[in-house]
């Protein structure tokens, strides 16, 4: 097909009720429902604001006449909801005149916080068991500046020694345990109401350590109580089948998923997010790894959506229930995407078939196989 | 530091000029500046509306009292500035009733066309010359279900070959020859006037085929002949010491550098950001690997941004200028950083400390640790 080189058009008003992209950050935007004082400082990278897709073709393995939305947190400055968390409990560390951050984590976590450090112009550490952890996972914190203290013990002492280092030390943990987390990460729920004009009927959403499922269950109640939605969804929550504590009812000691980001034995906010299905008449249920990867391929390939395996967790989940008991004709899904897949690009390199033989460079043999 | 867990504050008027979050992707935004019909299908990701970052401290380094602001072109749905033109070519291509996609590339445009070909359910190729490229590389392509073509030949060969079949085949040639790629782009310059509120002084940008700065300078064009910006700026271009033709005045046969992403000899779009730097009084140079990889460095550890190597050569541009000639007190500059950081993973491990030493998990000397 050839081209025809487009002239310019003249200048047409611009529709009306588009504002200027001026995104503030979440922290100014949704100031009213966060604890924030008129003078507190404000570490942003401008978090938040992103977008929400509408499901080409996958909503209709849900039922039908299915409104399915995808929340794309991959689109944050780290790559991933973590950020909206952390500018929150940064902005706040600084406002209490801390000096320092700490955390154990190897992942997500510890890539916004040295990210937010970084810009508040803060020092950070991370802790890790030492020679568990691949450097190549550390790659991104490192590059935003932060240390790495590696101890002899494994994960669990790690956050231990974070804990108690916080209590002496002058130094702010911003592990999943810091309230400020949530209160930021909750502005999720904010944005899925003002894209959609109303809350959704369910809300799908990858179990970790619970902390995202409890955010915006919490946001979808400030909201309402607010009078700027008029319902709550169904919080619908998906652990990973080798780390589902949540759905056993007890805590997995070795917890073992492809999708690393919610491979979590005892979650922190285990509770709330119990609390959030019941009070929202929503499940907690578990998905495969291999429901997990089908999901993941199916958003690359039916929407055009790269995401990490943890945050395919929501869809494999939808999918796993639309085929026992289908959504109700008409309901609206909002399907949180919680990280960049360029997080994971092993998971991806892995799927891909390991050598691709070679053509000759003759236009005739290569067009043949443009139409098998 | 301990912490109070905080009472989320009762709910105040949201701040006035602050419209929800409904951005519809680029080209609903800016369609009066566009090549659409009322009837043109749209082929989104919500691409574009990207951050504009203040910067908290590098802009001291270019002047007194400077105005310094990133633009996160990372933050798109595949990772890159492509998007914004291949939501316009693949729209278009769907328009004229192009079932194919094809081209020739193996980094951020095949990955662009792949997620817009999956978003429009039609099928897509990438050509890349056999036995040159790893096929990490191809992995973000391949996930969204491209088809790989290995071509017994070097790149120009397989660029010469997607050339030849867009005529003869039904499949349409979406590399940078492609007009409508550089239509999209140019909404790039209509989000920083827009975010600003004015076009800025200056503009700083890397370049490689140099599509990119011939887009933005359209844009300015276009806004100012609409009057919604009352100036545009100087433009500066930034080319890797190893792939410079536009500083040299030849092509490079065999172009080396770090920034992949700007690893070209024989830039499509040369002449016109030739235009654009004579029109704009502007300048096109070069920076070293080294001048490179320091600001790419900075961006993390002073502002907490993440880019890949190429998007750093704007910033090494105006850090080298600045020690030669300062800017005017009191200017504007916007540095557009074109790709996440997330896409080049290599580049970030191998600037890691191979090793960490460990230490014992005990409190208080990871304390004392903390203090140095």
């Amino acid at each position: 097909m050839s081209h025809q080189i487009p002239a310019t058009p003249t200048h047409r008003a611009l529709p009306k009720g588009m504002a200027p992209a001026c995104w503030p950050g979440l922290l100014e935007r949704y100031r009213a429902f966060l604890p924030l004082e008129a003078n507190s400082p404000i570490v942003t990278l401008h978090e938040g604001n992103t977008p929400l897709v509408a499901s080409e073709r996958i909503h209709r393995r849900l039922g039908s006449n299915i409104r399915l939305h995808f929340k794309l947190e991959g689109a944050n400055p780290t790559g991933s909801f973590k950020d909206r968390g952390m500018t929150m409990a940064v902005s706040k560390a600084v406002e209490m005149g801390s000096q320092a951050l700490i955390c154990a984590s190897t992942g997500n976590t510890s890539a916004a916080m040295a990210a937010y450090a970084a810009r508040a112009g803060v020092r950070c550490f991370m802790l890790v068991p030492h020679g568990y952890v691949a450097m190549g996972k550390l790659a991104q914190g490192l590059h935003y500046g932060a240390q790495v203290i590696s101890v002899e013990g494994n994960f669990d002492q790690a956050l231990s020694i974070v804990r108690e280092l916080s209590v002496s030390y002058p130094v702010t943990l911003v592990n999943s345990v810091n309230p400020f987390r949530i209160e930021g990460q909750k502005t999720g729920a904010f944005e899925v109401v003002d894209q959609l004009g109303e809350a959704p009927d369910f809300l799908a959403i990858p179990v970790g350590n619970a902390g995202n499922m409890t955010a915006y269950w919490r946001g979808f109640q400030n909201y309402r109580a607010a009078g700027l939605a008029n319902k709550t969804p169904a919080m619908l929550g998906y652990q990973a089948a080798g780390a589902a504590p949540l759905v056993l009812g007890h805590t997995v000691p070795n917890p073992e998923t492809i999708a690393t980001a919610i491979r979590i034995g005892n979650p922190a906010s285990g509770p709330f997010a119990l609390e959030a299905r019941d009070a929202s008449g929503g499940e907690i249920a578990a998905v495969t790894d291999e429901e997990i990867l089908h999901a993941y391929d199916m958003l690359a390939r039916e929407e055009g959506l790269f995401c990490e395996p943890a945050s395919a967790a929501g869809l494999a989940g939808l999918l796993t229930r639309a085929r026992v008991r289908p959504f109700p004709e008409g309901s609206t899904i909002v399907c949180i995407l919680t990280g960049n897949g360029l997080k994971d690009p092993q998971t991806a390199i892995g799927r891909v078939p390991e050598s691709v033989k070679p053509v000759p460079a003759e236009v005739s043999a290569i067009g043949r196989m443009l139409a098998l």
